[in-house]
């Protein structure tokens, strides 16, 4: 769908988040996973339509107010073929409802192997005389630890298919500085990843001015995400770590430029998981889980206002 | 099973390699496809029935050769829930026949979400009241580009479980440079990479000396290999880019010690695909890929004794 078309969504509901999906079952309210029980046994199956029920439910209730969903591969796969197969219908539900989906998996392959991925991911699978199209997503987080290898077979649907990768370049967890803030000359490593995602940006910019490849900077560490933001204002950023990992409204404000544009914040848990903190039985999640999306973007717009 | 039991199959069967399994559906037999699309039309359930049956076939020929399957998640993941149920059953197949299964999916994920992971693919995942094994495997490749985070969920399993983690440190293809040969003060940053391997391998040795957590170390770099070698003497190596990458047994030579221990060579493309340069139909694929196992095994051995 592109950068601009996710720009022109963020505008329309002046709403610069995006809906974390990270479900398991430990956060799941309990009538839904005893719904799945009672139809499926304890399963890996039921635990997968637990999972598609809690994420529907969900993005039926925040569908006018959150632009964009992030959807947990790992939660998906840890639960095998079941959890995948609820993945796909979930991607696909998304985007009925017209989010902008995002399928985070982290994963840092090269070669044919990563172009095969990008192909299941942002293309159709060809069996036989038939295309076969297996995910549907706008965009994906990639890991590029493995340098151009590992980017360039995404890059054809950037420029053609409108499809977006965010590189992972500073994240949001504490330990991220062991690896990701170490010096090399006069830039640290992540610097070094947003030089290399500014490369691979030739001829990918949209109408915004943004590029269709975007980049992954937690919300922790606002001070670096201010130098970020200054050196690399054509990078879209994906902020995550707002809420139960600590960062603010306050601290994602340096993400966005001028015009509050570039950035979209994720948020998982805090919303999520909103009804735990309410003394709710879980029966009405979905409406704590607007409360908290609204409470997000109300809290943002103190700081970020979209033009 | 340890990297006590990984080097001990080694030594038993006098052959550090390990079979890649990559597959896709150009480079599978016509037999096997025709078959496949025969019982399941042309559908990714079809597809994946194929992978099942050509990596199974594979594995049956060459499990008194060859001591270590390497499974690529990514081409299962291709094809959605249906891939995935297969290399669910393939992973148990693999462990059945007596097989070190490692699951390669060059992920990267932290906190919560790494737990889940880690749990599925080396424990036990809780529904209900009862745990359900998903993926059978000994060992995994994690990138660590965010540092600790991403890499202590797995250490339990390493410790109590017997499971091994190869960290991605410095891989076999061109670009790898980009990042990885970063230079940062007295260090480059897959050295950086390796002494966190080290720290995090803290109370994580087997007997053999070598620590639970390897390190993967790509082929077509051998005097970057002879380095890493010489100075991380107790993280085992696991050494793609051999054969179609343009690895040679004379470049692995440097990633074993003078026990000829300590690393294991993987090769997916030379051995699966071997009836390809042979003029044959594809029905006689399994032969050939033992056959060109042999030769692999036969042409390491030139550089690499193992006592």
């Amino acid at each position: 769908m592109s950068i601009d078309y996710l720009q022109g969504k963020i505008r329309k509901l002046k709403n610069p988040t995006m809906l974390g999906l990270d479900p398991y079952l430990p956060i799941l309210p309990q009538h839904i996973v005893k719904d799945a029980f009672a139809q499926y046994g304890q399963t890996t199956q039921a635990a997968a339509q637990a999972y598609y029920r809690f994420c529907t439910e969900l993005m039926d209730a925040l569908v006018e107010e959150v632009p964009a969903v992030k959807i947990q591969s790992a939660c998906f796969e840890a639960l095998g073929g079941e959890g995948v197969v609820q993945m796909q219908r979930l991607a696909k539900y998304a985007k009925d409802l017209g989010y902008y989906v995002l399928i985070d998996s982290s994963r840092g392959d090269v070669g044919n192997i990563a172009e095969i991925y990008a192909q299941a991911m942002f293309g159709t699978v060809s069996i036989g005389e038939t295309a076969h199209e297996v995910f549907s997503c706008d965009a994906l987080t990639v890991n590029c630890y493995l340098g151009s290898d590992g980017v360039k077979p995404f890059l054809p649907y950037c420029k053609d298919n409108g499809k977006n990768i965010f590189l992972i370049l500073k994240t949001s967890n504490k330990s991220s500085r062991e690896v990701q803030d170490l010096l090399s000359g006069d830039r640290v490593i992540y610097t070094a990843m947003a030089d290399l995602a500014m490369r691979w940006s030739t001829g990918l910019f949209g109408q915004n001015g943004y590029s269709e490849i975007g980049a992954v900077v937690g919300a922790t560490f606002p001070q670096t995400m201010k130098l970020i933001r200054e050196k690399y204002d054509r990078l879209f950023f994906l902020v995550p770590g707002y809420g139960a990992q600590g960062g603010t409204a306050k601290n994602v404000q340096a993400a966005f430029d001028r015009f509050g544009h570039g950035a979209i914040v994720t948020a998982s848990r805090s919303i999520i998981c909103a009804w735990q903190k309410t003394g709710s039985d879980g029966t009405d999640f979905a409406n704590h889980a607007l409360a908290a999306a609204r409470k997000m973007k109300s809290d943002i717009s103190k700081f970020v206002v979209i033009l």
